[in-house]
């Protein structure tokens, strides 16, 4: 290898060029370390023994998702509130390590008052939501849950508010400004932990399906654009990352959508992950998962080779809407990398954590992830969920916020104006 | 006047040492400027000159505000829109201005496409809620309004993925510290600014009382407070806004929880005021007002003075209300006023704009009102609210969300399970 280094220009697109561009030194122009091979061979190391790295920590993390997803909804939900905890306590701590020299004492425990009051608004939310269907047969604990609901609001707002008031009255003279930017992106880090954590549950709750396979195509495509970028990658895609590459991000693209639709059809087969989970218990699932999760038969044309084993193919309606978000995962979601790679250059750091080996920290890996829940639950609420489902969701209101009387008022108003309707229309 | 020069440290709480600290001038210690008289001279002067332009300017603003709270709700929006565009406006070209060296111009642009899109994002929801009520009787606008609002959330989606990927797209090299100071900063003006109307907007619509009384009480207190300051004002108050003193700020308090008390009195006894608004028409509201509004008549005891006019008093339950809202417009609102001194401080600005003659930017007045209207929102939905009120919201949803078949099947079920409940009790 090390006689590579006379062949001089020749070899412009050979690995040790491809290898420049991934190893993200976009500072130094190609042309200048071009002769120092000893240079390249131990970085050519270096390459191999990451990927071992990456790869053994990958291994250890799907396995214990597998476990995650076969224990349920109640525990994958403690796992996301895991990683949210890891992500805030990494942000956070780089908030403080950018600025050393101005550290204030009290600031950290605010930031924890806000992470906790927003966890707490979030997920009270949700929690309270399923409890009442959990124990729904107990009147006291239902009427107690149903006061729980109705302060939750302001509980949250007035927790708020104290800290609020508390940053107020610790701001200290010629800190100001340090003080005030700390407070803007203590806000920022809220927004971004929790919009993708609550949108995560909130799928979680829908089906484990609508979690599961938006999570595993973003890992796909991570590790698509890893792999046939280490292999094929030539032509760098963005400045933000000049590890990335057109060929990975191609290759990457075709891999997702191939995945998508093959996982759904896997995916779809199981009750445990197209159910929807009403309450807080742990038990079995069992629902008619409806039309999208029935097997539809395709005769294969006659044109198909011969050496194609089936004739007829069964297509789950769920695997078109599969596709689309393949097609979210590959093209648009990396856009989560980009912006996490420009914020890493911005601010001068390498990776936001180190929690995991090989990988860098918790929210390196969530990047994209963030990007993706949140569309996965926005396209599954406009253009997957069935009516039917949307009356659950307004039963569910109707048995939660009101007491039985209002519920029987309500039962007579609606009677009414149905009755209105249909002989308005006849 | 200028013999005060000579009295020395006899008059350190008389007008002029009074006026140093009301003047903002907190860098100087008070003992060096002492034996400048001519200079408080002109203070002096001009601190009625700036009381007199203030003055003036709130006696325009209020009669305006009169005559729009007249015509009605949806005059009232377009103030709060008018506002909120002022206010963004202000605070963009703020973020502008604190590097100018590092201008960049397609970021003004994102910054507005990130506006409209919360813009369409916070007042679709509202606005279709309304629309569908109004055009329930034509078949075609109801479904098209149904429509709409099915693809409102991934449209606002999409809008704000496109700014997102507008702004990593339009990253510069060596300008990445400030664009990604400025993206965060920008969601931080649009979170202020769209909290505080959106939350402005609901209170609206659900009847002009909540809305009218708690920003008249911030006004009232902001006034109560400077007039109070001005001619008792000794005791310097926080720090942070050297301008506030302890007697401005308990004099304003009684003046606002007495203001509110009447103020509900007078203000419960409109219709116009008190009803809920349902639709988008601007016509005459008629409704029962509900026992809030309700007069309850009380003897006044035997132990009153006798010059009192009235032996029997009536009172209407929300005066009781008012008292709270009251109570937190003058102890906790004016944190809002604290946290707009200390940014100013920090960021080194007078104002944050010029809008409005001796009150400064648009953003200056409304700090406080920020704080209570979302204060306001919350305390209505969670102590107010009667459970009737409840019902109708849960109506809306069903006649907008649901189409008919379903809106039956909804009946039958509610029906189903309401009569499952009954037996279980008896």
């Amino acid at each position: 290898m090390q006689k590579d280094t006379g062949s001089g220009p020749s070899t412009p697109s050979g690995p040790t060029a491809r290898l420049r561009r991934r190893r993200g030194s976009n500072e130094v122009p190609p042309e200048v370390d071009k002769g120092n091979g000893s240079h390249l061979l131990v970085n050519d190391h270096n390459k191999y023994k990451s990927m071992i790295t990456r790869a053994y920590s990958s291994v250890w993390m799907i396995g214990g998702f597998a476990l995650i997803i076969y224990m349920g909804h109640l525990y994958i939900w403690a796992m996301v509130v895991v990683i949210q905890i890891f992500m805030a306590k990494e942000l956070f701590s780089l908030l403080r390590k950018t600025h050393e020299d101005s550290h204030l004492p009290g600031f950290r425990h605010l930031n924890w008052h806000f992470f906790f009051t927003a966890m707490l608004f979030v997920y009270g939310r949700i929690l309270s939501q399923r409890l009442v269907n959990t124990v729904t047969m107990d009147k006291f604990l239902y009427k107690l849950v149903g006061r729980l609901i109705k302060y939750h609001m302001v509980t949250c707002y007035f927790l708020y508010i104290a800290g609020f008031m508390w940053f107020i009255l610790s701001l200290k003279k010629k800190m100001y400004k340090y003080q005030f930017g700390q407070y803007a992106w203590t806000h920022m880090i809220l927004i971004v932990v929790f919009t993708q954590s609550s949108f995560t549950v909130a799928n979680i709750f829908e089906g484990i399906f609508w979690f599961l396979l938006p999570a595993s195509l973003i890992v796909i495509n991570d590790i698509a654009a890893y792999i046939f970028g280490f292999f094929f990658g030539k032509t760098p895609l963005i400045k933000l990352s000049p590890k990335k590459t057109w060929e990975g991000f191609i290759g990457a693209s075709v891999t997702t959508m191939i995945s998508a639709f093959v996982l759904a059809n896997i995916l779809g087969h199981f009750q445990w992950l197209t159910c929807p989970r009403k309450d807080l218990s742990t038990g079995w699932l069992h629902c008619d998962p409806g039309s999208l999760f029935k097997p539809e038969y395709f005769t294969v044309p006659e044109w198909f080779p011969e050496w194609f084993p089936w004739r007829e193919i069964s297509i789950l309606p769920v695997q078109w809407h599969a596709l689309c978000l393949g097609l979210f995962a590959s093209i648009i979601a990396p856009f989560g990398g980009f912006f996490a790679s420009g914020f890493k250059r911005a601010f001068k750091i390498k990776d936001f954590g180190d929690s995991i080996p090989g990988h860098g920290g918790i929210t390196d890996r969530m990047d994209c992830q963030m990007v993706m829940a949140v569309f996965a639950y926005i396209y599954h609420q406009s253009f997957v969920v069935p009516q039917s489902l949307s009356i659950e969701m307004i039963m569910d209101q109707i048995l939660v916020n009101l007491p039985f009387e209002d519920q029987r008022a309500l039962y007579m108003k609606l009677g009414q104006i149905i009755m209105e309707r249909q002989f308005g229309e006849s």
